[in-house]
C-alpha cells in the first residue's frame, strides 16, 4: 500500500486525480493541501466524492512524509515550494509545468520569469510513459505533461520518429474546452459568455510548443511547432488536429502502419 | 427628441437596454453610469455596441437632468438613491424590484430587510403595458416587472380574468437561462459548471411569487401561486409553464377564444 | 451463468440494455435480434461495445432458448410477437409499453388501439423494484416502466404513501432529452432544429400518465396527475419536478423524513 | 421593382435567401419552387416567415419569367436544369457548386462526375464580390461561393496578393456546425449523436479546396491549399483558421496592414 498526499486538490487537475487515486486498490491518500479551504471536506469543491471519502484539506506546512507527492498548484508555485516538497516524499509528481523543460533558456523565454530551481530541471523527467517508460520506472521526480503537449506528442511521435513528414512544418490546430481554463471564475468563463462560442484566442505563441519541440526532436529531427488555440462548445477534453507535410514518397498506408 | 440617461448601464439589462435606446428614432442617450467603470467606454463591457456609440461612464453624482431616467441596479440599491434620482428626471423607470409591490409589509416579507421608502411604493406603476397601458402614459414612476412575472402575468392574465381557472392553485415552472443571472462571474455561472445542467434550484419560495400574485388578483380573484425555477442550459430568455386547474364546465376552445 | 437474449437490440434502449449485460458477472450474452441488420455486429449501431463483443444480429425467427429475454422493440409491436416469444425463455422482460398497464381499458384508452393479448395484461409485474420487489423475484413477465414515469414514481411514492400530499393535484414537468425519442432521424430530432431549444411540446396527455396513476394508487389513495413534458437541450436523462400540494398540518421534516 | 423567383426554396439556404429576399426594398419575389412540398405555404418550411409572405411552392415546369432567377439546389442538379433555367430569366445566381470551377479536369476531379454543361463552365462569374466586382455588375450567370471557400478566400486574399505567405503551404482548419450539412435529417445529424460533438470529419479532400485554389490564384501566384473539417457542437455559421508560412522578412505590422 502507497500512502500518496497532494498539494493543491481543490483545483479540477487535483480533484480529478483525487478520485483516481481514491479508486486505485495500492493507494492510500493520505493528505491533501489547499491554500484556502483548510479544515473543509474535499467534497466541499468536489461533490461527486461524496461518500467516497471524508478527507479534509491541511494546510501545505502540515504535510507529513508520504511515499509518493503529486503537486497541482498553479504555474509558478511548484518552484517556490519545491525544496521542501522534495524532503517529504520519495517520489514526485508535478501536474504543473515548472519542471516540463530540460532547458533553462527555453523555460524563461517561454514563461518570461526567473526560474528559481534551474538546477532541478535536468533532475525531472517528463512523465509521457510512451517515450520515457524506462526512466519513469525509477524515476524520482517527474513533470506531467500539458494537456495539448500530451496529445500533440502522442499524435506526432511516430510520424516523426519514423521520417514521415516534414518535422519543421508541424501545426497543431486545439480546439478546448472550458475546464482547461481551470475552476476559478472569470469574465471569460462566464456561462453567458463562454456558451456557444467559437473563438480562436490564443492564434499563436502557446507556450506548450516548448515542450512538444523538446519531447518531439528526442527523435533526432529538430522539430518546430506551431500551436493555435480555438474555444469550442465543450466542457471536457480537447481535440488536436496536427497538420503535417508529408515526406516525399510517404503513402498513406506508411501512416497507418507507423 | 428625448434624452434619456441609464443608471448602471454595464450589466446585462443596462446593456440591452442602451442597444434599444441607441436604435430608437427619437431618443438620445445622454448619460450613462457605472460605480466601477468610470470613464471606460461602454464599449468595453458591451463589444456590440462598437460603431454605434462612444459613449463613457460618468460617476452617478455627475449625473444631469434629463427627460427620463433608467435605474438598473442591483436589488437593494434603487431605493437608497432614489431620493437624488427622482430629482434628476421627469419620468424614471427602475428596472429592480425595490418599488415593485404595493404592500410594505409584502415587499419586506419577500425581500427581507426594511424597505427605505415606504412612502413611494404605491407611487410607482407596474409596468405591464397589457395591464396599466394607460396609467402608464401618465406615470412619473415606473417599476418593470421582473423577468419570470412578466412570463407568468401575460400567460395568466386572459385566464385568471375569464375565470376559467382556479386562481388558488396556480403553479409555475420556470425554465431559466444563465443570463438571467447577470454578469458577475461566479462559481454557479462558471461554464464548466453550468453547461449542460438541468437543476432545480429553487423549487419554491421564489420572489417574483409576490409581483404574480399582486397583478393576477386585480382581476378581482384573489390568487395563489407557487413559482419553481430550474436551470436548463440556455444563455438567453426563459421559459414559463404555467400550470393551472381548469375552472367547471371550462372547454378548450374557451381557454383559446381568451 | 445466466443466458439471456435481446429482441431488438439496435436501438438506444437495447444498446444501454446490452452494454449492462456484457459488463454483468452472471451473464452470457448469447443472441439479439434486429429486423433491418440481420447479419451485421452490434458494432455498427453501438460503437462504443468495440472490443467488447463480437455478437451479431440474428432475425427473430432464428432466436433459440434462453433463460431471460429482453424485448427492447417499439410499442405496439411487443404484443404482436409475445406469444412466440413467451415460449422461448423462463423469463422475459419488456421494455416497451404493451404491458404496463393492468387495466384493458385504460391501455385502449391511452395507447388508442384494440390490445392484441388482453388475457396477458394481469400477468406481468410492473418491473419497479422499490414497489414490487418481492412480487419480481418470482415474476416469469416483467413490463418495464416508462422513464418520466419511474422518475415520477420514485419521487411521489413516499408522499403519496404517508399521506403527505393531495393525492388529487399531482403536477409533473418532465424536462425531456433528445435521446429518449429513440434513434430514428426525424425533422424533429435533427440537430439544427433541435439543439439549443426549450419547447413545451407536450402539454398534458402524456401517456405515461397511466403508469403513473395506476403504480400511486397502489398506496390505497386514488391518484389523479397531470403530465407536461418540455424539451431541453439535453442528450440523455431527463428531470422530472414533481408539483404537489401538501396536505394540511404536514411540515418540511415530515417530506424530507419520508 | 426586380422580379426575383427561387428554384428549390424548401432547404435552409433557400430558406434564408427568401428571407433577406422580402425584407429588400427592391425585390418582389415572385415564385418559390420545390419537389417534394408543391403547393405547400413556404411557412411549412420556414416557419419564421409567418406573417411575411403566403408564397406557396410551385412545381419547376411552371416557373415563370423573371428579371432574376436563384437556383438552391443539391450538387448536381443545377446543370441538369440550367438550360431551361436560363432562358428564363436575364439573370441567374447559381447557390450551388456545379458552375464554380472555370476547370473542367478540376470540376470532374473533385466532384467525381462528368459535368453535363462543361461549355457553361467559362461562362459564370464567381460570386465573390470582393474579387470580382466589376464582372459581377454585368454578369449574365454567377455561382456563389462554396461557405468554407467564402471564408477562407476573403481571409486569405491580402496575404497572397501582397506575397506576405508561402501561397504553397496553406492550411485551412474549419470549424463546422451542423446546419452546413442541410435539413435532410440523416444518422450524423440527429442531436442525440451530433451533440457535444468535436469529430474531424474530414481529415483532407475538401470539395471546396478546388474553389478556393483557383480564386487564390487569381492573385497571380500558384497556390496549393489542404482543407481539414472539424464538427463541433454549433448550429449556424463556420469558423476558419487559416495557418500560413510568412514569407521571410514580413512583421505583424505588414499583415495587419494588408
Amino acid at each position: 500500500m502507497l500512502t500518496v498526499s497532494i498539494v493543491g486538490a481543490s483545483g479540477y487537475a487535483g480533484g480529478e486525480l483525487l478520485r483516481l487515486l481514491l479508486g486505485h486498490p495500492e493507494v492510500k491518500v493520505s493528505q491533501v493541501t489547499s491554500r484556502r479551504s483548510i479544515g473543509d471536506p474535499v467534497t466541499i469543491h468536489h461533490p461527486n466524492l461524496r461518500r467516497l471519502t471524508d478527507l479534509c484539506y491541511v494546510s501545505m506546512d502540515r504535510l507529513e512524509p508520504c511515499d509518493l507527492l503529486f503537486i497541482s498548484l498553479p504555474n509558478g508555485l511548484s518552484m517556490q515550494y519545491i525544496q521542501d516538497l522534495i524532503g517529504k516524499a520519495g517520489r514526485l509528481i508535478d501536474l504543473g509545468a515548472d519542471f516540463r523543460l530540460r532547458s533553462l533558456p527555453d523555460w524563461e523565454e517561454w514563461y518570461r520569469r526567473p526560474h528559481l530551481h534551474p538546477e532541478l530541471l535536468k533532475e525531472f523527467v517528463y512523465g509521457l510513459p510512451e517515450l520515457h517508460r524506462e526512466e519513469l520506472k525509477t524515476a524520482r521526480w517527474v513533470a506531467n505533461p500539458g494537456c495539448e503537449a500530451a496529445d500533440s506528442i502522442l499524435s506526432l511521435w511516430p510520424l516523426v520518429k519514423h521520417g514521415l513528414v516534414d518535422p519543421q512544418s508541424i501545426i497543431i490546430d486545439a480546439k478546448m474546452s472550458s475546464s482547461q481554463a481551470g475552476r476559478q471564475p472569470t469574465e471569460a468563463s462566464h456561462h453567458a459568455e463562454r456558451a456557444n462560442c467559437v473563438r480562436s484566442y490564443q492564434a499563436s505563441g502557446h507556450r506548450h510548443t516548448a515542450e512538444v519541440e523538446q519531447e518531439l526532436s528526442l527523435s533526432g529531427k529538430a522539430c518546430r511547432v506551431a500551436i493555435s488555440a480555438t474555444a469550442v462548445e465543450m466542457v471536457r477534453g480537447l481535440l488536436v488536429t496536427a497538420h503535417c507535410r508529408l515526406s516525399p514518397g510517404v503513402k498513406d498506408k506508411d501512416v497507418w502502419r507507423a
